[in-house]
């Protein structure tokens, strides 16, 4: 097929997610290789979001490539009652990699039943029933997980499921105080939290669901000493702590999992993405020995056809292998160091940037009128004049794809990029930005 | 690794779906091949249940296995937002295959979030917010699809979603009363959801959704009129028409989808499993024309990161393109035939087999204490004594694999079995059940 026919069938056929549909004006890319994507016209783009901050490793690893087509001449698939190498295999490397509480891994398709399940596992062990998570997160989009999710994209799904609750998060950048320091935030936070707790009832909470640090809603990295405050609350009161790592973690923050920034050991951890960079489906929820243990003698009343779909484990398999031999997470590091140079940069030269926020390759844009006021570009869900996407579209003609989120620009490249590329299309982005400057403030 | 090895690492690290976790003793699995799995001593076992009843075509099909292969060179993945080849070249092929209502697909990971999101279209299209279902179903075990699901595997996910509402399957073999016909058993069950859709409010139902054929719940195949009589109601009070096509879809019954069997035309199909057998992790939702092009103008919030992932959908493509070449709707019909005689005689000659239901390669043993009384061989919800799986254990033990729901046997196997695999296989159902008539009845 010519590119334009593949862009006429996807309009034609495809229904695509969180759209109106007649707007759409996909770009049909031929090929694909490390941290770029070429139109059937050969024009470059470089993802710089790594697809939808899954694609670690970039396109076309060899090791996971392989490792796909020798699972394909073993078998595809077997159900999940069946022991399986590559299943059995991955979920060991998992719980090796966790710290020493964790113990079994169920695997699921993706992240948003990864954080279904986690929390049917939650209810499950404790007995209680209600579910907290925060406004400002997104934890995807079936209805468990969407009755999760904090912001607008839940709406669809409501009226919702009794017993969800939702708190806020320590956002303080757009907080309407000044604290006097980050001890302050976080001691007002774990108190808030805390006030809700009781006034919730403890002994009806299950569990409390965070992503370790928000991605979609604007890499909000939290205060010192907030996750070991939430995690003490969840022991005090007999809670389940659940990171959702399904964006934050496999090397995206520098770290292997994000939680390890913060010295905490959760009980759950819902995770997907970069388990295998999402070249088979995969996700699933990483359990505690002590959670795992109650299933020993009580039936685990979760499941689904794909359950360690073989494929998808060996895919995962090759894709830890290859975090460890490339030392990757060293490599996040030090070009991750550069990248908050770089973002520094931009905020200290553009008026239009009111905060950068980054750690590892993790980071976001957030886009003002004014610096002082804060007041954002444009106003919380809503932008009738389509600002956002034009700036996104000014982006993708320099051939810098990547994607916003209300105010917010994200720059989340796969870790592999070098120092080098990332200048190469930062400079893209300080262009950009100075016609915002101009235009749009 | 060795067998021994991967049972033990299985056991210790993976958590298995539907299982009290010390119970499990999985078989471990070497190598497959068409209708057979090899253990790692060489044991064969005939995988008379497709795995989940996904595996239509087999282990090994090289048709699909040499697609993944050639995709995997090109990219695996690629975000909904990119116009990709083996994507929209999909969704043109189901939208081929469907009746001529149908327009547009959303493609999802599995059978579950097929069905959250056919809900939540239906919902958005219509704005209305209840649901209908029925009790003896399985649509998944997501919070969406796990509230659509009748029966127990629902539980632990109450307190239920506002707005779910079960109604009575036509059970004809299970009534507790005698109809004089097939068309009077109709009449009635379409009074009594009429009579329910009244009593719920017709102007506040979005959708009935139904498993055309009603799979893991035994084969429960609609009478004569009743599926139209279904489509009437929803066409009389504006409800959308959802056929959940995930296990009956795709020449399990002998058509390609199991509504043709019926004359009947759905608004929205959700599928997953056959569609390219679960080689890759791949469902999806089939959107009428006129629910589509409500989207082109309103938003579609239903979003998820593998959605139309190139690696399954390029798997789909080969697996439909396999079922037209080998022509396989002929093969189920004819091997069907032959399943249909072979299990009458069962029924024939064996006191435990109650009702035998089959349609294609789609079949249900319902064993039973008494032919006259009907009493089922374990009571609802029952088997303290495990009877049921120690049948399972015999057939398992002559290399015959399937799985039993309540008091039920399902005999469903790839869709490629020939005429002697089938006789050969079902010498050890006769066999096993001469047993049951003398043990347990
Ligand atoms: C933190 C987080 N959790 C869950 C999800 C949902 O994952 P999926 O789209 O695979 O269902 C996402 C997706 O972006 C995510 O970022
Ligand atoms: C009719 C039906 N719908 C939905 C599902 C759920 O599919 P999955 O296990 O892929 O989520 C199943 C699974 O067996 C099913 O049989």
């Amino acid at each position: 097929m010519t590119g334009e026919e593949v862009k006429e069938l996807s309009r034609k056929y495809v229904l695509q997610s969180w759209s109106i549909q007649k707007t759409l004006n996909p770009v049909p890319i031929e090929k694909a290789e490390g941290i770029y994507m070429y139109d059937y016209n050969g024009k470059r783009y470089a993802d710089m979001s790594a697809q939808l901050v899954n694609l670690n490793v970039g396109f076309g690893n060899q090791a996971i490539a392989n490792a796909i087509k020798e699972q394909v001449d073993r078998y595809c698939y077997l159900a999940p009652s069946y022991a399986v190498e590559p299943r059995a295999e991955l979920a060991k490397m998992l719980i090796d990699l966790l710290p020493d509480n964790f113990g079994k891994v169920f695997f699921t398709n993706a992240g948003a039943d990864a954080n279904e399940n986690a929390i049917k596992i939650a209810r499950m062990y404790t007995g209680k029933n209600k579910v907290f998570s925060r406004y400002r997160s997104y934890h995807g989009s079936s209805f468990g997980a969407g009755n999760l999710t904090g912001e607008p994209r839940r709406f669809p799904l409501e009226p919702g499921i009794p017993g969800f609750v939702k708190f806020f998060d320590p956002y303080i950048y757009r907080e309407a105080i000044d604290f006097p320091s980050e001890e302050a935030a976080t001691k007002f936070y774990l108190a808030k939290l805390e006030e809700q707790i009781k006034y919730e009832g403890a002994d009806s909470i299950a569990a409390i669901v965070m992503e370790t640090i928000t991605g979609s809603n604007g890499v909000i990295i939290p205060p010192k000493g907030y996750m070991p405050g939430v995690r003490a609350l969840c022991d005090k009161y007999n809670i389940i702590m659940i990171c959702d790592e399904v964006m934050a973690g496999f090397g995206r923050t520098g770290k292997m999992f994000a939680f390890e920034n913060f010295d905490i050991k959760p009980d759950l951890v819902s995770f997907a993405k970069g388990v295998n960079c999402g070249y088979v489906p995969l996700g699933g929820v990483a359990v505690s020995t002590k959670i795992a243990e109650y299933f020993d003698e009580h039936m685990l009343s979760c499941g689904l056809t794909y359950s360690g779909h073989p494929l998808a484990c060996a895919a995962g398999v090759a894709c830890l292998n290859y975090y460890k031999e490339s030392n990757i997470i060293q490599h996040v590091y030090e070009v991750g160091k550069v990248l908050g140079e770089l973002l520094e940069e931009l905020k200290e030269k553009h008026p239009c940037v009111g905060d950068v926020r980054y750690i590892g390759l993790f980071s976001a844009i957030e886009l003002v009128k004014d610096k002082e006021t804060k007041e954002p570009l444009v106003e919380y869900g809503k932008d009738p004049n389509g600002v956002m996407g034009s700036i996104i579209g000014n982006l993708k003609e320099k051939g810098f794809m990547t994607y916003s989120h209300e105010n917010m620009l994200f720059v989340n490249p796969a870790l592999i990029i070098t120092e080098e590329q990332l200048k190469e299309e930062l400079v893209k982005m300080d262009e950009v930005l100075a016609v915002v400057d101009k235009e749009y403030i």
